[in-house]
């Protein structure tokens, strides 16, 4: 098959674009901005969705459904969330739609809402009014739940995964009797996204806080995960928001102490999205196609058998078969690719396109050899292995290649974090090596604002195991006591 | 506690929502007609999930996921399909609020969309516009496609989980090559419902074909699974629709034949939603509160100790927490539940609300006799049970539970079917004993809308293992070969 993959080189952007259409995961709708999440693309995002569920459940949190609509009044009452969210927000006004006679079908302006529905673009509004009524006494709390959803949010410019008009993703949403035990779920939620990150993307992560300006609209502290792409640029893969007391004030939602007293509940919120779909491939892939990590894998081995005669690919089957059952007894997805309608080379590369992280090719020569061609798609280096034992030479290979993914980006991203120590040595790193750059910040937002302005640069974050140095702004001259991480982000 | 459940005898329709209230599975939201789905429900709601899912995977589907919103214009594009959702649509035609400089959030009026979107009430429209672009040769199909979504529809009654404005469901769309492709399709995805409703939910159900009436608006062919509730009410539980040819070409998709020729593709689509979970409440449940047959039962077995001095407890606790591992490695689910701030008592009576069907008490006597007492919920039983080789009475129980919950719904329903030979035979049946009503019918529209209208009871449907049968149309007369299945409806 022709891959007509870009050059990462040649254009990253391109070659993203290439890689997640040309191996199905998703396309453009015809809505604007919303995408069509392919089942290739999907089958991606029921694993992440699998691993990520069993570790809120084990973290103690249940799931539950809220409604879709937040009334316009409810959106408001957050003043800084409504301020963060109104300029990209979906609005319903319209019940109803009838045929004006003529074979029109039209918006019929008699059924029109006597208050605008805004489609959820995070759910925290409606959650906590929700809460209130759950909510009486020091009893009630925790509340840890975890709502799977759809959210819309009316962006402009959109990028497949990355940035979509309408997105999936989870949001959680928690409720406390102290601000303690509220910033401790807050971080404990970070940690499960890192080790998700880490130990099932492979992606390295730095934790960290967000400085004032990029915190999430009615947050008091945002901590999140930033990860490197290839391309040097930045990517928040999942944040996790100390919310305080503001939606419990801005919905009433008071408890009764054990000391008898009403105070306002504490709240966290968290969430990470199909935006992790992106970060995945842009983290990995090659010219070649996707690389996807084993542990998210939809298909981890592929057999190709390779035969000129009925009874040779009668020989390969049987072998084939057998080795699948081992595999899938010891919960490695396989698949066994027999059509007749492609040649080996098409269906190699199409499993080179689509990632699988271990292809076999068994052809006669190998049967009567006790042996197969084994290709391992992060390095695509072959090897000839014996048919022995081979299901065991494969789990131990999809570790090592778990590993190996999460080592290459680790090293690239350590070798993307690059002190500066002046604004101009900000600059030309951001325009050379690009990567985090650790630098000096007063921080203050309209140093933050300005560096912004002119470089295109945000600060990601104030990491949280940061050293305390003492220096001057890069901007400013100003005294600092810590650097931050700079980079251009997606 | 007190359960405050309202008689069922006395009125059924409180009776639920008591039920669904005080079982904690949902509640009423803020948003017209929206319901929030309480982590309870919602676990409920995850069982079904998981089921449906492996069986639709087993079938050779696949997940994807599609846009929210549906462009009015694709909407339009089937005339009968509009025709049967435009009443009931909400309808998006802003894209952005604003503050009005008054403190006040409003609608933007300069963020007007020139094409309204709808929130789709079912995906047919988006789909077929997307596969369109899929779908080239025969080689491209079958496509067998799932998408499990929220989706909207109008509502002015709402009851929760029965009909709400939002509700949860999946919605399979497949194309393929052939009509009876297509139609075999259709007829497998019903039995799957089937089987579920059956062998999972222990609702013994009916299949069979809508009326033209009751039929989907777009589709040639509606299948459906009817089931009855404790009223005597049906509940259409489950549908699957040949479209035909309808959605191709209302989209246009063709593909280039095996022999060179290019034709219409053929479709069918089939849908299940967080319904389920209310035929589940009204099927089986009692004054007690909910009964759930053990297979989708969240938790299947609570343990509740009874303990007068800690030393008790603690060798109480040291049995249960081995019986509970036992269990937990045969696949039951758990609760060890020793929270000391409720008494024994209120326990019961909240798993008994809950639906848990087996509930163990173990006091300081049973540990000294090797025994615990055993309730089960369906029946409310209680009997002694020795302690050696309790795990495997209780596998065997919970099947005998899955048992006899279907056969006590079975023998309801076989015991309300009922042959009507008149028409004043059927509007008695229909006030007294209810059920389905078995009538001969003439086959025409007419006669069933003014059936429908003079005594408020549609015909169900036509049932896919009926006995042909002469007869003639207990309303106009005319001569029949079959009888239907009448009854009032959820």
């Amino acid at each position: 098959m022709s891959k007509g993959i870009t050059s990462k080189n040649e254009d990253y952007s391109q070659w993203y674009n290439d890689i997640v259409i040309k191996a199905d995961l998703a396309e453009h709708s015809s809505v604007k901005g919303c995408m069509v999440i392919k089942p290739y693309g999907y089958s991606i995002w029921e694993k992440m969705q699998a691993v990520l569920d069993q570790k809120f459940k084990d973290t103690g949190h249940s799931n539950a459904y809220f409604p879709l609509f937040i009334p316009k009044s409810f959106f408001s009452k957050e003043a800084s969330h409504v301020e963060g969210f109104a300029t990209e927000c979906a609005v319903v006004t319209h019940y109803r739609l009838k045929n004006d006679g003529n074979g029109n079908i039209i918006v019929d302006e008699t059924a029109k809402l006597e208050e605008e529905l805004i489609v959820r673009p995070t759910s925290e509004t409606i959650i906590w009014n929700t809460y209130k009524g759950w909510i009486q006494s020091y009893r009630d709390l925790p509340i840890l739940v975890n709502q799977w959803a759809n959210v819309v949010r009316w962006e402009m410019r959109t990028r497949l995964f990355l940035r979509t008009t309408e997105f999936l993703w989870q949001e959680g949403h928690t409720a406390h009797a102290t601000s303690d035990e509220a910033i401790a779920e807050t971080r404990q939620m970070l940690d499960v996204y890192a080790d998700f990150a880490e130990n099932w993307m492979g992606l390295p992560v730095v934790k960290g806080v967000k400085t004032p300006n990029e915190r999430f609209a009615g947050a008091l502290d945002t901590y999140c995960i930033e990860a490197l792409m290839q391309d040097g640029k930045a990517l928040q893969a999942g944040t996790s928001h100390f919310l305080g007391q503001n939606f419990a004030k801005a919905f009433d939602v008071k408890f009764t102490s054990k000391e008898g007293k009403q105070e306002h509940v504490w709240a966290s919120s968290w969430g990470v999205s199909t935006r992790l779909i992106g970060a995945l491939i842009m983290a990995h892939s090659d010219d070649a196609g996707l690389v996807l990590p084993p542990k998210l894998a939809p298909i981890q081995v592929v057999i190709v058998p390779i035969y000129k005669t009925d009874e040779e690919l009668q020989k390969i089957s049987a072998f084939a078969t057998e080795l699948s059952s081992k595999l899938k007894s010891m919960g490695i997805s396989v698949k066994y690719d027999d059509r007749d309608t492609q040649r080996p080379g098409f269906k190699f590369a199409e499993y080179e396109l689509k990632g699988v992280p271990i292809r076999l090719a068994i052809g006669g020569r190998d049967m009567e050899n006790g042996t197969v061609e084994l290709a391992r798609r992060d390095t695509r280096e072959k090897q000839t292995v014996g048919q022995d034992g081979l299901e065991i030479f494969i789990v131990q290979l999809l570790d090592e290649i778990q590993r190996s993914i999460y080592n290459k980006a680790f090293n690239y991203r350590e070798e993307h974090i690059t002190e500066a120590n002046s604004y101009d040595e900000l600059k030309e790193l951001l325009d050379t090596k690009a990567g985090f750059i650790a630098a000096h910040w007063d921080g203050t937002p309209e140093t933050e604002q300005k560096i912004k302005e002119e470089t295109k640069a945000t600060i990601r974050c104030v990491p949280l195991d940061n050293k305390l140095e003492d220096g001057v702004c890069i901007y400013s001259g100003k005294p600092s006591k810590q650097r931050v991480l700079f980079a251009r982000a997606y």
